[in-house]
């Protein structure tokens, strides 16, 4: 067993929450939060600001966001169990945000998982947004920063899932190369170990998860390749009164 | 990335809930419940009963074990936080437990994790008690059961732990193995991965984990080492009426 680094000397801790509803038993002293959504919330949003969206309202309800379908200038969309709900043009697919022209616009978007954990963890200090799509310019990024770092994996209906984790372990394998990040907890070894073990084939990994079977009913093949690739954008939205926004940072630069 | 058997045609399930809280996502129509706490609680109630305990009576609370301590034929046992609780001659060491002659004794305990999670899932149709201890005898008697099965991970204070997890895939790697035993949830094909990054040496895993240092520091190196040396006795603790009872049946002949 590859031992992960320990860093003994470390100023900053990088650690990993496995589901939402155990955010407050990690939250304490982390002033950075990165919400992880990997199918599909995050990846979404990164890939909406990536094609000129200008604004990301995350709401926790359908009805929230139902409130802004028609309005000039917005694009609502909600997402429940995978598939976009009834009345809406738009759900969490980062496909679909992809085939249209939505420069300048703000979306207006409520998802199963996601954005419920942007609306738990909305008090950080710095709350950021990580998907595959971003991973690069998020450790750049995170690298860059002197403080306490905390991912927040979405999971599936509070439950603990394998993209997430396995996300937030390649970001904890980046950060813990750098002497100033250290790992305290046990969920934060066991998400590099999980990365280690899918490092070779990220598409293996759900077609180790019985998840697989619901993604194809709903012909989801395609995002969820999509949602896998990494380093497609330099965009880090973060939020920002409320209000998701692309960060700008000169590590950013495209 | 090995991919996890998913025995399409399975009639039972075996998942893990890694920690505690989580459980009631994962309870519903799980008939046999394994509760885990490899440090310590469940590996000193299986070397507790392999010295001729009778009875183990699991209290949540260190007041109600405190009414037992000085009553003839009862052992009074309490730990909270690692250590023993004070005005108590027992914890959690299951090598506190095998230096004294404890036949025909009952021990009423209670500990920081072990016991809550016992708590949590006493009305289970069947409660057994998992440790590398009786890990192989733990294996045989599940595979002849009819039934889905939870492997309860007690975890640290409600936060996930890695030697509860390794247990909990060890286990899922041997059931998997016949087909009428499938798998479900992402949590359990989680905990093979860490069973397999693990499986080659299990004190490697505590290298790696930060808790350690304090295990270190509490001196119980001795104790670590036994708990997770596997297949040490063939007895399986099971929960009747509220109190642990060594099960009695075929496959447990020492």
């Amino acid at each position: 067993m590859k031992a992960v680094s320990r860093n003994p000397d470390y100023r900053y801790r990088v650690e990993v929450c496995l589901v939402p509803s155990q955010f407050p038993l990690y939250a304490e002293d982390m002033g950075i939060v990165v919400v992880i959504d990997v199918l599909r919330a995050t990846s979404a949003m990164v890939a909406a600001f990536d094609r000129g969206v200008e604004r990301i309202i995350p709401v926790a309800t359908v009805d929230e966001a139902r409130a802004y379908i028609g309005r000039p200038g917005y694009i609502a969309a909600a997402e429940r169990n995978g598939e976009v709900v009834e009345g809406f043009d738009f759900g969490n697919s980062p496909l679909a945000f992809m085939q249209e022209d939505l420069s300048g616009k703000t979306i207006v978007m409520s998802t199963t998982n996601g954005t419920k954990a942007i609306d738990l963890a909305r008090n950080a200090r710095k709350l950021v947004i990580g998907s595959f799509l971003n991973l690069s310019a998020l450790c750049d990024w995170l690298s860059e920063q002197d403080d306490n770092i905390l991912l927040l994996c979405s999971g599936w209906r509070d439950k603990f899932n394998l993209e997430d984790s396995i996300f937030a372990g390649a970001v904890m394998d980046r950060l813990l190369e750098l002497d100033k990040f250290g790992v305290e907890e046990d969920s934060s070894i066991a998400a590099q170990y999980l990365f280690w073990s899918a490092r070779d084939n990220f598409m293996s990994l759900l077609k180790a998860a019985p998840r697989r079977k619901r993604l194809e009913q709903l012909k989801l093949q395609d995002d969820v390749k999509f949602c896998l690739t990494p380093d497609q954008s330099r965009v880090i939205p973060e939020l920002r009164d409320g209000v998701l926004m692309p960060m700008e940072a000169p590590s950013l630069v495209k």
